[in-house]
């Protein structure tokens, strides 16, 4: 009885996840009111704050979630693929594809950086998670004495930088396709590679695969 | 008389740029009624609505003024130093230099992202100069057989993404110093060229410099 009680909670939660990211990624995450939530989950008001604060909270779970599968993604890459060159370029094709996969909550990312420091604080929780994996996989390289010995965390930042950029041209700015993001990304990557890794006949190697 | 009435005129405007540049760094420019900005400045609202359409127009007049001057700081130096090399790292050092000097304005800058389309495209109009720049400078290196045959745009593009990465951790979230910010764009361009040049031993006789 309880595991049906359980995922019938589960279910309900779920919907109302489902409605604000519809809501969100339609008209806004500001123009949307808490009413058309509920409204549109088809449940009560009462079940709502059973599982939610507020708007706010509505939002902070999608991020969460979504930052999650990212961060899984990646892991889940990083089991399977130990060579670190190629981790240095194709994790960042790993990122995309789940924004990719995810188009209304990738918008949804883009759009609300800064709207308050809550917010701006869940999205600092994935820039740490981001810069930590990526700043990892250059200190592996450069301890195994495959990379330079550059300094990391600008490097680090910068395909942070780039994917925000490249995701935001994509999916709210609308310059550029879905491939032409992937392209943009990895292109870069390979141009940065070229002046991180040490030997470049490794580089050869990889483009040939 | 004319020349004179057109200074008193220009003062005037000034006066109007100058109030709401300290209001939108202050209280930010959502937050910001027209009413205060025309107070401040101490004119009538007849005289601000000689001058501007409304309080987004003077946000674009700010705006454009302020990326009128990093594109003529990079211009010129540009003009000053001809070494492809050195103009793809120290552009980078001359545009921040720009940033550092307008706190106010770069807060603003960091923050109005998004606001609406015709901000965003006064926005994009400053992108694409600094992209036109950065790649014509890119693609005579390549030319000129200094630099290798990279794909141009995802590399101007990244070097845009991370200043304004970093002008946002420094001004907006203040996670980074001044010295910080310029430290982490120019370490980035350093790892970067040298996946970008050719002949490594040109970039030794640079950092000798």
């Amino acid at each position: 009885m309880d595991s049906v009680k359980t995922s019938k909670m589960q279910e309900k939660r779920e919907k109302i996840l489902e409605s604000a990211l519809l809501l969100f990624a339609e008209k806004g995450y500001v123009n949307t009111p808490v009413r058309e939530i509920i409204d549109l989950s088809g449940y009560g008001t009462g079940t709502f704050y059973k599982y939610f604060l507020n708007k706010e909270d509505v939002l902070k779970v999608l991020l969460e979630n979504f930052l999650d599968q990212i961060v899984s993604a990646v892991r889940d890459f990083f089991r399977r693929e130990e060579d670190l060159y190629v981790r240095f370029i194709e994790s960042k094709r790993v990122m995309l594809n789940v924004f990719a996969r995810n188009q209304k909550m990738s918008e949804i990312y883009s759009r609300v950086h800064g709207i308050n420091d809550s917010i701006d604080e869940c999205l600092q929780v994935f820039d740490d998670h981001f810069l930590y994996f990526t700043s990892r996989n250059i200190e592996y390289g450069i301890s195994r004495g495959l990379f330079r010995d550059i300094p990391i965390t600008p490097v680090a930042s910068a395909t942070l930088a780039m994917i925000n950029y490249a995701v935001n041209l994509w999916i709210v700015k609308k310059q550029i396709s879905e491939q032409e993001m992937f392209d943009m990304v990895i292109s870069f990557h390979h141009s940065l590679a070229k002046g991180i890794v040490k030997d470049h006949s490794r580089i050869a190697q990889y483009e040939n695969i």
